[in-house]
């Protein structure tokens, strides 16, 4: 936890994943603010991968399934923007997950 | 502005000055998260120069005099995070100007 200020409403979090490793697969109501602070990688947003690198900003919208991954030669750190007052990440079931996976990109993104 | 959201509260802003520029020398009643995202220089918060470099985290507390100076040889970028609501910055009159310049450390940081 960066900072948190009741009248901002909100908290500017730092995270760091290990070279290759990578965030929880989540989604949650509230919306997420990312800004790539250090490495590179890819990250899912919904049913889009896509690179992420230094200074790459990503908004995760309401309800919408997200995992960040570091590329294996580096950590990759980032920031994360979240509301103080905020709902619990949800995990996929089984049968979630096994929808994610019939996406090829998907697929080869969670490996 | 990187960044707003309602039910955050804050927006997410970036600002660079070039080599050897600043901030305006300012101060208001909401709180200033800042992080260095490029460069380095100096900063006064308060009676307090310092030093600051990349990733750096500064907090800006309520009406405190504050300013932002990017060193001669790179532009100096950082993020600021705010509250939506927010009151408006205040310039010094002369008559501050003068009081933060009796401090040598202050004087010598405003040139």
């Amino acid at each position: 936890m960066l900072f948190e200020e009741a009248e901002h409403g909100c908290q500017l979090r730092y995270f760091e994943v290990g070279p290759g490793g990578n965030s929880t697969l989540e989604r949650h109501e509230h919306v997420h603010a990312v800004l790539i602070l250090r490495g590179h990688g890819t990250c899912l947003i919904g049913d889009e991968v896509r690179e992420i690198g230094e200074h790459d900003l990503c908004r995760v919208p309401p309800l919408t399934w997200h995992q960040f991954r570091a590329a294996s030669d580096a950590p990759l750190g980032f920031l994360c923007l979240v509301p103080i007052e905020r709902d619990r990440p949800q995990l996929p079931t089984a049968g979630e997950l096994a929808a994610l996976r019939a996406n090829p990109a998907i697929a080869a993104f969670l490996g």
